[in-house]
C-alpha cells in the first residue's frame, strides 16, 4: 500500500508551477522570448568565474578518492572552519566551525533545524508573506506550521496578531529576511522587537522558542542598505543559509545550518544534526561542492542586475499606480493587485503574456509576486505589455 | 527544547565508527601504514577519467546557468532517460524515464523508497548479516526495522525464520546484494523463492509487500559472476542505486531509485518521491554531478583490484584454519571469529594493529568484517601480522 499522504499531494499542483508551465507551453507558441515570465525565483546571473576556475582547479590537481570521498557527516572539516571565519569576521560573533553543519541547499538546513527543536504536533510560527514550500517542510515532520496574518503596510511583522499565537506548543518561530515575496528586509527595529517577544515568552513559557532564520538571500541587497544580522539580535537562533542566490548554484545544493555560538547546547545541536541526516537520507552536501564554494566564501555573483530590474519595474508600477513597498533586496516585488482578487488579475495578465502570481499562496491575499531574475532586456520589453494590461482592464 | 530522540543517539557511537577513530588516533603514533585498518568501506579506487574529463568539459563549455540551475524534482530529465536506457539495455526490462527518481546516493534513494511504502508503525523486514545504517535509516521514519537472523552456512536467506516474521504489519522487504558485510549475491534460487514467498504471502495479507532492492555493490563481482537481476524475480521491486561504489564518488552523493515497469501504480510512486523530498529537505542530487554521470554509466573505476585483495586475503585465512564463505564480490569478507565472541577476538587483534569489525553489529555474532578496499601492498604487508595475531592468541 502507498502512503496516502504523498499520493495525494500529487493532485495539488502548486501554482507557481502550474504558472511557469503554462509560461513554458505559451513560449512554445511565440517564442519563449516573448513570454514575461516573472513566475520562477531561478538565479539568472552568471556563477562567479572563480568558482569555475577553483572546480576545474581541484579536478586536475587533486586525487579523484580525495576530492570525491565522503564527507564527514557533519560536513568537511576545513570548509566548516573556512565558514565560521568567514562568518565571525563578517558579524562579530565568535562562530567556530563546532557551530557550523554542512547542508544540502537551504531546504536541507532547514529539514534539519525543524527536526532539531520539533516533535510531531509541536508548531512553529511564520509571518506572512512567506515562501509557500513552508508547508509541505515542515507539515511533513508531523510539526504544524501557523502562519501570522501580513502586515501589509511595510511587510514587517504584525506583533499583535503574533503574540496572541504564541503559546506551550510554540517550539520556533521562522523567518525569511530579506524576504520572498516582498523583496523586504526586517529592520533592526522589528528584529529587535521579536527577540524581545521570543525572550519573554520563552520565559513564561519554561521553554526556549528557537529562532529559524532562513537568509538564503541575504548577499542580495539594494542601494547599499545594510542588512542587519538575525543571529546578533537573540542567542537562540539557527541559521539556515544556502549558496543557491548568493553565487547562483540552485542546482549543487550547497549551504548550511550555523548555530548561535551564544546557544545553549550550540555544540551538541550540531552533533544532532548529523544524527538527523541519517534518519533522512542527507548524508551532506557534494565534497567537491563544499570544497569548492570554501574557496569563493567571500564572493557573490555580480547581483547588481536584479537592482536594476527592481528599479525599472517599480517605477513602472508607481507610475501605474500601483501601491507597493520598495524591495530592499532579493529578485521578488510584491504589489497589491488592482482587484481584490489577486487569482483574477493575475489570470487576465495572462492574456499579455505576463506570468505574475497570486499572492494568496503566499499567506497575502490580493497581492502578486513578480521574480525579476531575468534579463534586463526583457524586463524592458515586457513594460508596454504591462502598460497594455493594466489600461484596458483597469482603464488606468 | 531539543528532540531528545536525536540527542540520545549521540551517546551510542557507531563501533566501525571507534575503530575507524582508532585507527587514525594509533596511526598518529606510528605512521597510518603501518595500521592495517580494514573499518571502512571507502572507495580506495580511482575515478574513471572519462568521469573527470566530462566535469571538465561541462565547466569549460556551458552557461553556469545551465550547469549549475535547479534539477527537476524527479532529476534531470535527460539523465533520467539515459539511466532508463542503460538500464533497459543490460536487464532487459523495459525502463522508462518515468520509472525513475534521481537520489542522493543509496541513503537518499532508500530514505525515499521506505517513506512510499511504510508509515509510522509498519515493519519492514531485512536479513542478517545487514548494514548497521539500516536501523537508523528505518527507524527515524517511525517504522520498524525487523531482522531475520543469518543463514550462516551460505548468507543466503533464512526462509523458515522469514517466513515466519511476515504479518499484517509488514510492508516492505529489504536486501543488499552483493552483500555488505559477507560479499555474498543471492543466488537466482534465493531470490526466485523470496519472490514466491512476497508473492504468496501478499496474496494473503491482501496488501502488496514491497521489495526494496539495496544495490550499491551491483558492479562489484568477481570471477565474472553473473549478477542476477532482483527487479527481473519480483515486479513490485524498488531499486536503490549509488554509483558512490561503482564509480568511487561517495561524496558526491549520487543515485537513483528504479520503480520496477511491471509495478502497479510505477509512475505515480516516481511522483510521490518528488513530494517526500519536500519533506526532508532532499531537492535531487547536484546538477553537476547528474550530468556528468549520465555521460558514464556504464562505465565503472578499474574494481579488479578489490578481486585481487579479496583472493590474497580468502587464501590466507583459509590457511590459517579460518570458516568463511568466499565472497562473490563488494569489498567486504565476513570469517568466522576465532572464539565465540567477536568482540573479544576483534579487540585482541587491535594488538597487532589489525583492525577488524565484529559481526554484532550486522546482525551476526561470532563472524567479523574487513573491509579490503585498501592497496594490495597494504594487505600483503598485513598477513604476517595476521598470522602473528592467530598464532600468538590461538595457537594455530
Amino acid at each position: 500500500m502507498l502512503v496516502q499522504k504523498y499520493k495525494d499531494m500529487l493532485s495539488g499542483k502548486s501554482v507557481i508551477r502550474q504558472l511557469s508551465e503554462f509560461a513554458t507551453a505559451r513560449g512554445a507558441e511565440i517564442g519563449y522570448e516573448n513570454v514575461f515570465d516573472y513566475s520562477l525565483g531561478n538565479p539568472s546571473v552568471p556563477v562567479p568565474r572563480e568558482f569555475t576556475d577553483q572546480m576545474i582547479h581541484m579536478l586536475n590537481s587533486m586525487s579523484t578518492n580525495e576530492l570525491h570521498g565522503y564527507s564527514p557527516s557533519l560536513g568537511i572539516t576545513s570548509v566548516r572552519e573556512k565558514i565560521a571565519a568567514s562568518l565571525e569576521k563578517r558579524f562579530g560573533l565568535p562562530y567556530r566551525k563546532e557551530h557550523i553543519f554542512m547542508a544540502s541547499g537551504a531546504a536541507g538546513a532547514l529539514a534539519h533545524a525543524f527536526r532539531l527543536v520539533t516533535e510531531p504536533g509541536d508548531e512553529i510560527i511564520t509571518f506572512a508573506p512567506f515562501f509557500p514550500e513552508y508547508h509541505p517542510y515542515v507539515d511533513l515532520t508531523g510539526a504544524v506550521l501557523k502562519v501570522v496574518p501580513p502586515d501589509t503596510e511595510a511587510f514587517q511583522i504584525n506583533f499583535e496578531a503574533f503574540e496572541g499565537m504564541i503559546h506551550e506548543k510554540t517550539m520556533a518561530v521562522m523567518i525569511n529576511t530579506p524576504n520572498n515575496p516582498s523583496g523586504v528586509l526586517y529592520s533592526a527595529v522589528t528584529l529587535q522587537r521579536l527577540a524581545d517577544v521570543l525572550r519573554r515568552k520563552s520565559e513564561e513559557l519554561g521553554h526556549t522558542i528557537y529562532l529559524i532564520s532562513d537568509e538564503p538571500y541575504r548577499e542580495i541587497v539594494f542601494g547599499g542598505a545594510e542588512v542587519p544580522c538575525v543571529s546578533a539580535f537573540y542567542e537562540n537562533t539557527i541559521m539556515c543559509y544556502s549558496f543557491s542566490k548568493s553565487l547562483s548554484l540552485p542546482g549543487e545544493r550547497i549551504g548550511y545550518v550555523a548555530i548561535h555560538p551564544a546557544c545553549r547546547d550550540a555544540e551538541t545541536m550540531v552533533n544532532m544534526c548529523g544524527q538527523i541526516s541519517r534518519g533522512i537520507g542527507h548524508n551532506c552536501p557534494p565534497s567537491i561542492i563544499q570544497l569548492a564554494v570554501a574557496e569563493v566564501l567571500d564572493l557573490t555573483s555580480d547581483l547588481s542586475v536584479y537592482e536594476t530590474n527592481m528599479n525599472i519595474l517599480y517605477e513602472e508600477l508607481m507610475d501605474l499606480g500601483f501601491t507597493c513597498v520598495k524591495p530592499d533586496g532579493t529578485f521578488y516585488i510584491f504589489p497589491k493587485a488592482l482587484e481584490a482578487d489577486a487569482k483574477a488579475f493575475c489570470e487576465k495578465a495572462l492574456k499579455y503574456d505576463l506570468i505574475l502570481v497570486p499572492g494568496d499562496t503566499f499567506g497575502a491575499p490580493g497581492f502578486f509576486r513578480m521574480a525579476y531574475c531575468i534579463d534586463t532586456e526583457k524586463v524592458e520589453r515586457s513594460l508596454p505589455a504591462l502598460r497594455r494590461f493594466v489600461k484596458e482592464t483597469y482603464g488606468r
